[in-house]
């Protein structure tokens, strides 16, 4: 969900370009409900079932941003419209489909569709995964493969996101998210972790001007030729590359830990023992390791991570995936020690279409009162 | 002892300028003997007491060097010499006063001292830690602070070793060496490792080109001016950027594990803390830490890594060190929850003279019959 390093803090303009995959809902889905009311004495927001507190200063900076874009739309496009509504207060309502304790950044895409919030509505949104320039546009609307153009301009005007191929266009292309055990808190959260890394990391600079420039053509012309070995090895260098000025930034930021390293090991192995590039990787602002890899290897690779990461629960979550055993020969060839409660559970997505606004009543999540519904 | 990154392997000739501080003899010291006789059968060589597999390729290697360069001493400085001891064999024995299994590139140490193998020698090398350049110059023959000019030529004539200043220039400096627990074998031994990332990656090349020449200026005056906060800023970015070269190589190699992470953020957290840098860190192509501060600052810095890491066994080695009591207000400050077992003890040393010849016959390490004295 990051963007590593902003030209422009204010207006969120990226110092390099980027590309990310945008997750299917079956798997990793946040739906979100807001509604405002002139009978609403205070903001509120649930999140999960849980009331949070309002004043919690991004939840705020979320509701300005709120406030400031139904201003904008009104005046830019129809200032006729009733303004009655925006001194409104509101209530907010999100659940998400998958566990909050995954550490997978889900509450950005919680807020990624509250811009309307004139009238009641409910939109479904998602999680993205970086592939090239890291980090990823969580602004992004579109599904499937998007990257967004850093641009040129100060007022960030040609600073837009833009779909490269659709959800439809690679089938067999599948994604794994390995959700890490006991990961704590980021030690350095991404917004001021950031700003250091442009600071104080020359290797950053080089990165975003020689670097990401010519990797996004490349992992563009990848994605089009669905050609997987390329991209795979795309996205294992830019991610390595993004974790590498992490490491040049003054103090250093770790976002890999031991699990991390080990899973960067597996793949490798695993690749160097098919001959050929069959999974790949990439990390974003956490331990949580993202695989893609083809549909048709999808079973040996999950059965070979649950080999080297004996699970804590039995079996994960997402796409029912064909079981296989693991022949003795792979085990001895990769090598690796089973590390116990490694890896906490593996959500096993694809490729996915962009937010959705949720038409059916029936599911929005806050009722006729305000409050959020029972089943919530 | 690594240099990382070669611009010509045969020649060893590095990509960059390096500059190390040699580490003081009375803590990390190798002895070794090399005897030559018309008498023994074959060559032999013992390292710390136990005869070692002389066919052991880099073994050879390091043979093959020394009667290269005794061919080449002979013919160049004195043709008349008598070259019947080149032809044979050699017994070579070399011990440590620290422990092998502390994974210090102890090898290298032992080999440095073996140029002069036509007449029975005993000598002593040191341990040398990198302060700038991302290696250090394991063929430097000189005590304290010590540059390898990277040099220009093909033939690599203009490469050298050169003394920055003695080892007397700042006597208040200490070295403190936090040998960690459990440091597997080396994932990705140097030689190659080093190859892959001057093939692979990216960073490496401009940091070499961009990053260490100006920091080389900014470090020897530093060093002159015994600027400790400049000195260990700089120390630290450096080790840094190096090892986040090594993880945008491709596939990634990673020498920092979870301890080196503590030790890091401990440093942080202690400076920051202090208002102050008071203590940096380096690390080589391994995860022990090199620990720089001043004489000052090393009881109470000593007591809070036993805090965070409570020893396994009792005490450290090397320099006495006053003990102080930990403030409690400190311990609150830095935060960080005790880890047991992640450091296996702590070599308390400072910068030390250059390799020695070991003139007293009694400190022979082989006896007249060409064999270990029992006292080794």
């Amino acid at each position: 969900m990051v963007t590593w390093g902003k030209r422009n803090e204010e207006l969120i303009l990226p110092i390099n370009s980027s590309l990310s995959v945008t997750l299917h809902q079956d798997q990793l889905k946040t739906t979100t409900t807001v509604a405002s009311s002139r009978s609403f004495q205070e903001d509120r927001i649930w999140l999960n079932g849980k009331e949070e507190d309002i004043t919690h200063p991004r939840i705020q900076s979320c509701l300005r941003e709120i406030r400031r874009l139904a201003r904008k739309r009104r005046n830019e496009v129809d200032p006729s419209l009733d303004s009655t509504g925006l001194s409104h207060k509101v209530h907010i309502c999100s659940v998400n489909n998958f566990p909050t304790a995954a550490g997978l950044a889900s509450s950005a895409a919680g807020f990624a569709c509250l811009g309307k919030s004139q009238k009641n509505k409910t939109r479904t949104s998602n999680m993205l995964s970086p592939v090239c320039g890291s980090g990823s546009a969580c602004r992004s609307m579109y599904g499937g493969f998007v990257q967004w153009i850093m641009g040129q301009r100060d007022d960030g005007k040609d600073s837009l996101a833009q779909q490269v191929e659709p959800e439809s266009h690679w089938p067999e292309l599948r994604i794994l998210v390995l959700v890490v055990s006991h990961a704590e808190r980021k030690p350095v959260g991404s917004t001021s972790g950031m700003q250091t890394s442009v600071q104080t990391s020359c290797l950053l600079k080089h990165r975003a001007t020689s670097v990401v420039p010519g990797r996004m053509g490349e992992m563009i012309d990848a994605i089009r030729r669905k050609d997987f070995a390329s991209f795979a090895e795309l996205t294992m260098r830019d991610s390595n590359q993004f974790h590498a000025t992490c490491l040049d930034t003054f103090p250093p930021i770790f976002y890999l830990n031991s699990v991390s390293q080990q899973i960067i090991s597996l793949v490798h192995r695993y690749n160097r023992h098919c001959g050929e590039t069959r999974v790949s990787y990439t990390f974003d602002a956490g331990p949580n390791a993202v695989i893609f890899s083809l549909q048709q290897h999808v079973p040996e690779f999950l059965q070979l991570v649950q080999h080297v990461f004996p699970p804590e629960t039995n079996g994960g979550q997402g796409l029912p995936v064909k079981s296989t055993s693991l022949p003795e020969e792979l085990k001895q060839a990769i090598g690796l020690e089973p590390i116990s409660k490694g890896i906490r559970y593996v959500i096993s997505t694809k490729a996915g279409p962009g937010p959705c606004v949720v038409e059916d009543p029936a599911q929005h999540l806050l009722g006729s009162d305000g409050l959020p519904e029972k089943t919530v």
